[in-house]
């Protein structure tokens, strides 16, 4: 009996020690995450039982993918394993102010870029009540596209509730293709997540977070819709308008898989107890997400509660 | 559907780096093993379903111990967590000749020696096909030796097989509180494993391996008993004595856990092909172990077959 | 001729890379730190002649502890070596906020809880004149309780001065507990350091610094009581009240010992110029401690008067 | 004024530690080697004047590869700077045995495989008296194989020699496919290096390193051939044979670049002294690379010209 | 055809992790760097032709100082190589408040403290366009001091600008020793660069940084006089007043090397613009050095230009 | 009560990664030692009271030297503390075949060097039974050579025994110099230690070990000489000729100090049961400690015991 499933590609991330830079470093520490598997893993991490589900080569470095997903406690048993294909990569250096930070992907051509949509086993997919999806996935290939169309096909008559996540990336395509690939796909799920900047830069909705969700509900018809505003917090509108005001102090290890966090946050917070409680969890697991390295937030469910709950932090001995 | 589940402690292992001492060095690595859990990890790589349970207090320590065995594939959803109890650990230095290596127990009171058998999910124990115990974990407590006896009465009457390493421990007890509470026991399991020198130590047997194997099978009644001596290869006695004779050259990263590694190689290779695949997987697995850091093999079944029928090694570019 | 003795437990302390978790890293840095040990290393690198006595097992993890604190120059010839008990150990992960830090301690049955009073070379201790305890001692076990009474005994008719330093551990014992077997030893001291909330917690006493240190020199007789406010400062009341103003921007290293250098500090100061140079050292100690990885303040008594006597800091080339 | 120059790709290589595999380490060391750059290195830090060319991504990855080369002395300035195209890379985890070494190459889709040879500066190329390339390059891309005949013709006329090392790569093409393509070239140059091995693979060439070489002299026109036979030595023949018999013990820090190191040996010990100097020299730098951490050989004529001369090693003080 | 040429001492610096001592350190890392060096590798790296001419001992240690630099493009062709002399070397322990940051100096005696001026091959000075020098060099021997005038004999009917950086060390000499080496050859300079401070030490110059560069300017007769005041900015002159007002959010990695960076940006942005580029460089520069590891920044051109026209810093995705 | 006491210079040594270079590695390990404090910290590990008298800068390295050397519990109370003066160093490459190791030694001009006799305490030598100088020391400087002579005579008429090693260093001073030196201070002594290879070099004594050693005990009138021949054991002489023939498997961690730890183990073992005892520890010594990484022997007495009367070595669990 599952509860969350997800799909979708998980890569290899090189990333140099945090005082050093990709041209200088001798070692880069070698972290794996994806949209997706994040997800998969923080809802694992709060007590729920996820599966995620991808397509990797059968070498070492694909089960370094599984493995570190499966640590987590993460159901992997349906990736596909494939003799072929490579596994995405990307370098990151982090941010040292005034020094920007750089992200160089190098993920064209992975395995599960060639993904065939009946490769996958649906009727898994189906013993979940959940399923997670994110805007990555269509803008990695033809058949990742395809894959995306094929799944909402396989779950349209199953008791099953389909987030989307946007996370739009200007280095895979164009606003232009994001929109016409994203929009019939928005049309046909149950949640939605998007930062209010995608939100215009891919819809031209030019109002704050609020309208935006409002507008959004109606023209998808989505039952909820998550708008985020970074510093300005976020707005989730399920027929009412649920605001995100809490804020953490955070002192920031790594900002990787933040969005991520707050989307299983929700996610998991909506399971437990609706909207109100759904926001409250993505803030918290947001907030604790940047204090851990890599895009795995290491935190449990007693720590996520522990902190909505705390005054403030401190050791205690 | 389950193929092989074990039951047994694991334990925090702090190594200083392979040059220095514990006195000396300022950074442990943090490895973890226990004879039982290496054997689930390494049938599991090479392809079984394999679970394992075990007794863990709810902490960071516990679920490390928890999600490296799970990330190699193991099912670990029976561990009991406590709410009391410490984690086990050792202290492991390295040999470096003339230096003898040096190994300091500190697993008193650890969450597993306080075990109560009816916290065990038994159905779960009983839905796989094979039991796979050790002689360490009656040495911890009487708590620990009364699980054994339950598990050996709960599947009784269930078509399983149980295997026993007898993996004997001067540090824990004498041969002859060992003998004691070993002998009834392997009255009652269907594999042994032991080292000729622990049958010399625990039951005075004094013949060579082939011998002690023929004696054993008589004496407890087993159906397979493996007597391995080191060195001079192995004696598995099913009422046909095989041998191992095959012999690889090995380059030691680390010893630890390649008694498991062997016991996991044969109860896979019996699986697969009976005694002599038994024997042949086992010495490619004790070999392939010593060349991995920790107490895992990290190998795959393709790793184990390659080796076995490889003529010599090198690099293929 | 010695200076200051000190007597108690010092631990092995596990600490992943301050970006890590317990539960993550791969390597723990492995330092050693106890409150008395922590003054005796703090005067010794002050210029003092000082000693400290515990109770180790003759392992390489007894002699780790025993050099890493001669090291820096304290007398540790009177440490009795003990053939069993094991070391204590605990746990820390650093706080990143909005994670907490956390501590896991594993000390129980370690070999300095087991200590027979009859074992201390007391006439040593007599060749001091200073004496210096805490209130960690007594909770740790009945042997640990008798030998603080114990060793008030053996110096109630030397010239000795015996300071106390209160350090309530929530861990190890009630309020409760705690304040039933301080009280009686409180009497006996001279000088007694305690932070102003754990006078609230153990003694009820709900006043500020000031009142507190007036109120516990009349109720104990004691000649200094130092009360600790966090960032509000401190009171040092020896029948005039002292406060402590002098603040120092700091950047946090590492947390841990900062209260046993401020401790260190103030004898330090006191013996040099009384009260008010106390405090000033106790300032400059506790802040300097936090610049240091390690329970160690690695200064000189150079770096403390320089840091006294300094506008501000940066790099002389 | 240029002695060498080279022609070709270099990748960046990912190694986990020597006791950890690819699956395993949380870090990998990143080196940078390609079979020319290496040549160009190796022949500056003998003290001769080299220049590698190659096409590299405009990013941090790309002066990475330059900056490591160009620090051994290089001229790098005619590197073709492109804004498109990735870096080939490969992840390489050495053997441990029984567990053989592991390569897998990710380098479709380079900068340089998508290099045009009008590119490239040849009157540069012209200034030097030697050329060096290899027939790793031809494999990579049509582009390439394009390029090493566009680079025969453009110095057909100069006076300047042109070696060319076979370096057959059984992961990027078939026999056939290598030799119809290599075939031509090898008409062309004036210098061959080839292993035994693959002159079997490739040309049915059975005999021993000798007669293939006097073979190879004959059927392709070469000035001097040289064939390398592993641990039994090589052979040069220029008209006459050479054979290489002294042998080093090496204990290997990292078997990569040998054979880059031994082409480079040669042609440095030819320029000096033509080919028995050339043997000598490719024999110590060849055992002289494998003490070497990367695939750079760190050392100096000095140290060659030592190692030569010297009856044995060890620490003068 | 050579932009800029610098003359001077480079250095091993040795530095602990940035969380330790020098005392406590297992480990120091081992960087490099000299005013000199670091003014023609930042040019470099912004796109100009460089050369550093230094005197080194012929040992790994100076090939380590000669191929560091080389690595970012400088020409090290006219380094001296000596037979005897020792590399300068210097510990560097960062401030982390309130503990100050130390520095030790261990230099005397070096191969470049011992450099013969006729040892320089001068023509190649002369096909620069620029030389810069600084005022460390004479105050390391009477012959660096002879080397700083024969320098500015030989191009001093060169079309060569000559910019100086008058870099008072005190711990290399007093104000008076200074004063009196420096007054003559800052006579002969077309560009000077100082620290008001240093201004104010040295010459008793006590106005603001505006007034002492239009005093420096007439006194010296120097084109251009850039003066500094840390947090306050700089003042250039060159017969107007140009002021620096840009001031970046910077998180410090590694404060060593910014007066060269901010001496290289305004070179490289005084060749590209006048003085006005000349400050905006200078001030991006300094900004940037400070992210970077090491004495050198790494940053290219784009990088720069990227900084000097953005609104604000993230990370690209 | 003192029992050895050693005088003489200990250095930083700075050590790349096993696997690589000096000019190559970005980190040095540092490490301490020197011939005569390797002696009292190998003395104290074996349960001797020791000191070594030094003469260090008042610096965190001189406080670093010092402290090292304390942690094993060597008296370091009498340490002259300069205000003036380096620390001596060196940097070591380790031999990797057939590459040889690098030592560059850099320790003109260090404080130790500088040392005036009267700066040591005497009277505190002469409570010491045992006093070890070697031929180091009289290399360093005209001051040391005096401070030898110095010592003899301050314990002529004391009941103290001196032992010297010779020691020769090549790259301190010539044979003849060292002749010159040495040979007064030999007739001075009670125990000499000497390779035989130095005997050779520097008194053309071309006997072998024994021949060397009943020539020399007569000849400087040495009441013990120990002769040793590396991998052909070692002579002591004391009127009767005692041969080392004991050899041990050795696997080299670090070469360095084996000498040191030579000399100690025959101190120790001739004061505990003479000559034969000290041959026998001496040699147990010299094996354990190099297995250690730095130059200290890391043992117990009890380790060395045991080593002495094992059969073999291996893991004891």
């Amino acid at each position: 009996m599952l509860d969350v499933v997800t799909i979708g590609e998980t890569m290899l991330r090189f990333t140099p020690a945090s005082d050093q830079t990709l041209e200088q470093a001798e070692y880069y520490r070698v972290d794996t995450g994806g949209a997706e598997s994040n997800v998969a893993i923080a809802l694992a991490r709060l007590g729920w039982k996820t599966a995620w589900i991808s397509r990797l080569p059968d070498s070492p470095l694909g089960r370094r993918l599984a493995g570190r997903t499966r640590a987590h406690g993460v159901d992997v048993s349906r990736i596909i394993w494939a003799s072929s294909g490579r596994v995405g990569l990307w370098y990151f250096e982090p941010p040292v102010p005034p020094r920007p930070g750089q992200a160089y992907y190098d993920r064209a051509g992975s395995a599960f870029s060639l993904i065939d949509p009946d490769e996958v086993d649906w009727d898994f997919v189906r013993t979940a009540r959940w399923l997670h999806l994110t805007g990555i996935t269509p803008a990695l290939s033809p058949q990742c596209r395809a894959l995306v169309h094929h799944a909402l096909e396989e779950v349209a008559n199953a008791p099953i509730t389909v987030s989307f996540d946007v996370n739009y990336r200007s280095r895979l395509w164009t606003p232009a293709e994001a929109r016409a690939a994203l929009e019939p796909i928005l049309h046909r799920v149950a949640m939605i997540f998007c930062p209010l900047r995608d939100a215009c830069i891919l819809f031209d909705d030019a109002g704050d977070a609020e309208s935006v969700a409002r507008t959004w509900a109606r023209r998808f018809g989505a039952r909820v819709v998550v708008i985020t505003a970074g510093e300005a917090g976020a707005v989730a509108f399920d027929g009412t308008a649920h605001f995100l005001t809490r804020r953490y102090p955070v002192q920031v290890v790594d900002p990787l898989g933040t969005g991520d966090a707050f989307a299983a946050g929700f996610i998991g917070g909506y399971l437990e107890g609706g909207t109100g409680t759904g926001l409250a969890w993505a803030a918290g697991m947001a907030a604790l997400k940047q204090s851990y390295l890599g895009d795995a937030p290491w935190c449990t469910r007693e720590d996520l509660l522990h902190l909505i709950s705390a005054e403030s932090t401190g050791i205690q001995r």
